[in-house]
């Protein structure tokens, strides 16, 4: 569970609630005429830029900005002894062993790389599947976060699109100034919803979703080491120092060591 | 078939003559000087920036935006198959014997690659000429879709000149409040025009095409792999186990991982 | 010599004389004070930031607009059929017979890299000369190219500042309406020559010079690959071979075959 | 103690305190309203982009920003020294030898790639995982890096916001010029706010956080080196020698050398 | 001696003259609290950025582009004939003959790399310094050349900054029209000041430092490839040819071969 994501999302609403209150125009914020410029016209260009099949993901992908969880370096270490105990079960037991934990395992990555260790398929053969599988996954994810990419660029645009229309009516009704508050209502609420999408909605699910899938990538490149340690049939003792070149050095450490100097 | 491209366009026009509706200004929707000056504008520069062996293509390129259809996972399986048979084919009868199906292929790259094998080229020399293929029709599909970038880089600065001509106007004209209308539509419909013609056509436009592209890329490189496995002899079980590292781990399947962690 | 620059030009100055002469503002399309600004200002600035010796090189980059030529795939397709006859020539009468060939010929790259063949060099240092060159022509022509990139940048810049200066005297003025027509004249025409300037004139200049140059170096890898070919003496037959990997997989081709699928 | 932070921000303040004094407006500087939407809506779209085991770091990274120190040419001269000495007791007594230093180094990268030769890994093992953690140490690095150039893309957006809506409140009482003032506080605030936030907050810090990091990654290639030299048992006069590369031409010498030409 | 930086600035200042004294309004030139907020605001915010051991360099570098020269093609000819010279007498005397020339160079890089060879460095090693060396050279004068470009993009910001301050000012006074004159002087002003130290001082000279720089790095690579040949032994013949590759083909030669095609 992200706590990050309803915090921001709840202090964002707050934040635009004491403005609007402070400033009097609490009764802009919601406008139908506005709405329906920003968001359909976003999703309407966004419909043309992509097709379903990418399309399709970009629910559970906003799912995950709820549920997903990055993984702390304790995480990370606890991978790192897992895949440990794999190794030596791999070199005790031999790799037919391994047939079980995969099938309870929840990681299809998992899965399908000690699969072919078990099938015998030749270590180089192992190591270029595996790359590629992480390469398209890589590419599926850097897609689908272009998604909300795309769409925080769209969304201002249409914001601007109802601020010059809302000018125009303003201009317009130079004389008649009781008819002046839908135009400027028109005017503000769609620039406010526009930033509003880009900046509390869109740009900050493509960062998000681009740091859990760099975590995610991290964490297959952590079991494809291992799976190819198992292959070539490395000391377990020896697959953990290998393993411990993926935690990080941390700036604490690094700042103390250079504060220090 | 892109359905998602005609919806897409449907609900941009339908959301923009629901705002216009709704500000009353539904008049100033068609306006010639503004069509002239943005669609002229941004043509022109068009022709000056890319020569015509480039231009040329750019309607095909916009068919394909209504014809083209990104491949789903199943399509990416099933071509997978085809290709496993094409080996076994190639492992029972010789490759001699994919000289037919070559024929009838409607993928010239296909038909380029097994003539290779057989003529009997080595095998490096097919991978060397494979992936020079591969890398110029992926250059060539860039450069087509720069040209889709440009006119949507071009399109709103047009629209920006418009609205500045008929400010001016309007600042002309501040003591004559009747003909201000003329201007008035001037300075909103280029700006509008411009909006929608990068947003709406060329822009997606670009993206739908880069994600078309992507999708024939790496249906070549499908073909590439089973052709270099083709030509070094490989059992077609092996040319299956391999192939398979192109069928990504589906996101689905990640977050189910990632949520239960 | 490139119709399309010079049609794109027409039309662009068709455009822009029908939108000036639609809204009665033709008048202010000359004007001393917003050209020197403008161009005097790019200009300026673009002294400061390149050297001589690549400004040196801009006079005759503007001509190739008017006479280059991008090449078809005829062209192509007839450069691999001279480069064939060269490979022939060189198998059967020796490579001494390519020196007369050599002497004639206008590319330059040909007679170097051929000399270096008749010169008896190894063939991994020919290899590295030639690409060495390769590098050095692309990142020159690279350079040329960023000229008209940094006056596209600079000339809107100044036309903004004439803009500025020229709402600056409206606002002086607004007590005295007759004198406002010169100082709207400043503001629009400066930012009416920055942008046809930066769009018409630098920024097309610099994508069609890339287009040609990208051209001109793909000419050069085919010759490269040829003479490579000599020096390790392929069969005519093998050079025509490799040599078709660069005749790029048409999209028209790919379409239709996406299209059936 | 970086003293220009304090130097830079000392100045920043006097400017924008003489500017506002100067202009009589001094009194717009403090505005809660403006306060709460500039930094409010910057951190909870920053909250919901990154997670927490992202944004936890950027405390002691902006602590960074006043203790932290770019190593001169003089610094790394002394590193080289000590790197030599190491190197010289690994050769005399051993890598043994080097343990008791590793345990009293603050530098956590050198402990942990000394303990990697003591344990005698195989030198490829040892480049690998070096390589490795200095990869993951950089793109650690980078991403805090990337919390702060998001918070300076953030921060002006939100000012815009708050001008838009004081300009709407300035519009709205037109006829009643005495509640003009605070709606123009707003208007000026937010802007001011957001340029201040990410002109001398943000944007800084993360140059400077870049600069930083490279200059430790530095170091930390420097350590690998020389370890690696230990590993392949180089004598301490080549480990000089090769760190000595380390040291680059100071673009003062290469002045005088090419104003001498 | 760089004239083309004199004439830019002349050219530069020249244009602006015309223009404010044709827009009679040639006493806003001069501004103290304009001045103090751009140019204070600049720096303050680049002293934050960087640390003091990069920004003691620009002083240097800000005298480059007065004193600094690029390399026509007979200065790299002339280059290429003294490395010649330097590999007969390698050959004809040994290279520790090259010692005198080494000690009397004004070329660091030259000195270094010669040192190593007559210190009878492997052939390797060597390499690997020069490259590295090579690399560090050139990311430290990217790091100088980065701190022009910020200035670029902060100065216009401080300039946008004054013209806010000023409209507030403007409309402030709007019943007071006597008074909206230095308001309006501090609007124009920081926005002019913003834009000419963007596009006359900070970024010409960012892209004349990097053209500068190029150069360098260019001519530090002939001499590294020359370095080589000698610690190989290359005939002094051989040596020339490989040199030859680092003269470009013109792009008049290249013109006039594809104009008459």
């Amino acid at each position: 569970m992200d706590l990050m994501t309803i915090i921001g999302l709840l202090g964002g609403l707050a934040t635009i609630y004491y403005v609007l209150v402070e400033g009097n125009i609490l009764h802009l914020l919601v406008n139908p005429v506005a709405f329906v410029l920003v968001f359909g016209g976003t999703f309407s260009a966004t419909l043309i830029a992509y097709p379903w099949n990418t399309l399709k993901h970009i629910f559970s992908a906003f799912r995950l900005m709820f549920v997903g969880r990055q993984h702390s370096d304790d995480d990370r270490q606890q991978l790192i002894d897992q895949m440990v105990l794999l190794a030596e079960k791999a070199r005790l037991k031999g790799v037919e062993a391994l047939l079980r934990d995969v099938e309870h395992t929840k990681d299809p990555f998992l899965a399908y790389s000690i699969q072919m260790v078990v099938d015998g398929l030749e270590h180089e053969v192992i190591k270029d599947n595996m790359e590629k599988r992480l390469l398209y996954t890589h590419q599926h994810n850097h897609k689908i976060n272009g998604v909300f990419r795309t769409m925080a660029t769209f969304s201002p645009i249409f914001g601007l699109l109802g601020t010059l229309i809302g000018v125009v009516q303003v201009l317009r009704n130079l004389s008649d100034p009781s008819s002046m508050g839908s135009a400027m209502a028109i005017a503000i609420t769609t620039t406010f919803y526009g930033i509003f999408a880009a900046n509390f909605l869109f740009l900050p699910t493509a960062i998000k979703l681009g740091d859990l899938n760099e975590n995610e990538i991290l964490r297959q490149e952590i079991v494809a080491e291992t799976v190819l340690c198992i292959s070539q049939g490395d000391l377990p003792i020896m697959v953990r120092k290998k393993l411990n070149a993926f935690l990080i050095t941390h700036l604490r450490e690094y700042e103390s060591a250079s504060a220090s100097r």
